[in-house]
């Protein structure tokens, strides 16, 4: 049995180990309505998407989702080169009064929405040296989770499967690579399809999960965002509390193997 | 998006759908305080090798779990003939003042745990017969779960996993057909080792979820017993709430497939 | 590394562990094709389907796969009581001049087409106390395949999946105690849908694959069934030769299992 | 159905998709054998590790795998920079005549032999510039995939598993995305552990598999070939001849999924 930590982010204490996006909801009552049933306190915003006071005639996300009550992330969804993402970032920062937390990503097309890693490696080092503290959303290579890390980014969130398939861990090896060997924060980010997912990764030993499409594409947002919030504190509980070990039969000497999958 | 029923046995309805088993402690106070983080309402007990009054010399179980709190429910772990488990049902009626609700089980052998499928069913008619209330313990088998139910059983138990192994939901399509034929109660019984494993099978639409080993055996139990409390209401939810489609892209018009494995 | 015995049945050696049916083909001259293609040696024929000889204005099967280079199996598709199987399994006798290999296979509905296992052990008694050589379809329940055993069946063969399904071998731990605990041929019967699931059967440890859909309803019916002949003797090199350990990394001390799945 | 093509690696027509490494043997012999077993024709050499005639005063591994029978394929292996990589690639050439045909790999660790993904663009650039045909080792990132296939490699392999482990296809979401975009072929290049996998390689459509562990540390690596040689053409017939659809129920009208796993 393992003692929590806490989770922290940049220096940050949290109580929730759910992070969620805003995106894909019917309205911006759905939004906050689901975000309040998911318990998160941390609530990444697309800047190149959502209207955050960039266009001052129309509804504007932070009146819903207020930044005293979230820490709101700024993220670069939508942007295919480091280029845009560094001045995506920067524009956030502009609007957000210096606030400096952001989650990078980089993709690489349209169609898969896959990270695009050299690019993200490239954008992480500008954003690093410009003062950003910078989660970054990558693939679940971990010698570039490794890099990413070693840059100086505030945590590693590697994708489970790709952007809004909903497929779950596709690779738990991968993950258990990646968290074997990180000192920052490991956030599973994109491909949770369902609570079971989320529980899955935190079984596994991710510090926290980041979603969206689970819950704003589930049949009723608001009811799967409390799933989550469930899900992802039993998978914790249960990470802790140390699962009894796979057996053949139950009275074998010898364990099948200690994994969760 | 599916609005919940109870969960109701028997004509009694339960706000918790995580039903446990008392053996494989370290000792009464550790059951008694990971049933009460479980949150279970109904609490199964080996009348062969527990000790609810049998033995005046020894500590009384019910003393801790006492009945006046949890529907104790008596079940023939133990029992490798329906005979044994027939007049081990008697036994519990007698101790327990004509309390009628029990679960039967009827094994093969020592090794496997496994259901002896055909005594089981010669056991569930003579107890229906006889006026119990029978959730019954078998295997994934759809024509036997069925057969079982037209007898007159209140709950059909089948396996996710052999006794005390750990491997989580072996076959979810046996399960899956069940549940699509079931007009009573269905509870995943044996099988589940963490909390995936019982969000899962609350995904697939089963009622509730029977374990004993999976808390029992964690490095902690009291904290897997929180685990699993939490993780059964991530399934039910998530179950109600329907989930999101599998896909291989985001932007694919047609799901993968509308499952949750 | 072990060596290898040859597949026996009923007291006759087979070079092929490739069974394979009659159902499903477009036509007689694909049928053929497919089965010469497969190398198999044992043909199933469901009696109440095929035109063997029961109606002499219609062609005959056996005229195209003669009983003179393939061993025919007729099998009771289509019974859905114990009578109505032993029946069927008499009928062929008759048509078959005395021929006693039969397998047997009694289903609970048209569905699901899952084994009854009740009324299968039943037709089993009655037709091993007749002098048949049974073969006989099963669930994977270990228990019950065991009793098969006993009553003096020749060969057991469990379903990987739903007959007519594919989805391939859905329970891996329940053939597993079968495969230890067996004294005759197991053979997987039903749920294959494609060659690799042919190949997983043989390295579990399966003495033979029996199947028809797979092949039949694969695109290029022909070409699939030579997959499958390669797929099977694959898998038996495969478990024979005995596979590399499952490790997390290549250095690592210790195997992450020692098994197929 | 689908007609096959010829297997084509830089304008050369091979028969067999199998390609096999030849470290891990316990001697020359063993060596010898099974590469005749697997009926490879391509055979990689770790020149670092393997003296194919630095050394005059050992063995000479092209004495027993001869490069008239076999195209010889030098390997980058323990090279853990694209500077090396490259020196390695050229010493090959020399050492073989102006021979041209390298596969490229640059790994990131001892520990877990990951690729590493942003040394082996930059060797594949260089080595692409200076008239090397480059078979190119990598994860399963689809977008590096692309990249390296721009950058004018001949071939792509990306892992199925980490090298050595035997973990099978990790995770066949990203291959397949990668043999969608692909215009040359693709390999698998580790993580095969047993025929099935292999197999299941080539069901999703792979040109070939590169392996070595799973035959060299195999119980029988002789007999390990020879299932391999077989599951790789089984895969490749399956392939080809299009596999039945998934279904829950025989008679389903729509079937599960129309995939290999």
């Amino acid at each position: 049995m393992q003692q929590d930590k806490p989770f922290e982010i940049a220096g940050v204490q949290y109580g929730s180990r759910l992070l969620v996006g805003t995106g894909k909801y019917r309205d911006l009552d759905e939004t906050a309505a689901a975000i309040e049933a998911s318990g998160a306190e941390i609530v990444t915003v697309a800047i190149r998407r959502t209207n955050i006071g960039q266009n001052a005639d129309e509804p504007n996300l932070l009146d819903r989702i207020s930044p005293e009550r979230y820490t709101i992330l700024p993220n670069t969804a939508g942007c295919y080169t480091a280029e845009d993402a560094v001045r995506t970032c920067r524009l956030a920062r502009e609007l957000l009064d210096g606030h400096d937390l952001v989650k990078l990503e980089v993709l690489a097309d349209q169609k898969t929405l896959f990270p695009h890693v050299t690019e993200t490696l490239k954008a992480a080092e500008q954003l690093v040296a410009d003062g950003f503290k910078v989660m970054v959303y990558t693939s679940d290579d971990p010698v570039v989770a490794r890099e990413l890390q070693e840059i100086g980014c505030v945590a590693v969130m590697p994708l489970a499967g790709l952007i809004g398939t909903g497929l779950g861990i596709c690779n738990p090896y991968n993950l258990r690579i990646i968290l074997e060997e990180a000192r920052v924060p490991v956030l599973v980010d994109a491909g949770v399809g369902t609570a079971s997912d989320a529980t899955i990764a935190m079984e596994l030993g991710c510090d926290a999960v980041l979603m969206n499409t689970a819950i704003a594409h589930a049949g009723n947002p608001v009811l799967m965002a409390s799933a989550m919030r469930k899900a992802i504190e039993a998978g914790r509980e249960a990470y802790l509390a140390g699962r009894m070990p796979k057996r053949q039969y139950a009275s074998a000497s010898s364990p099948l193997d200690g994994t969760f999958f």
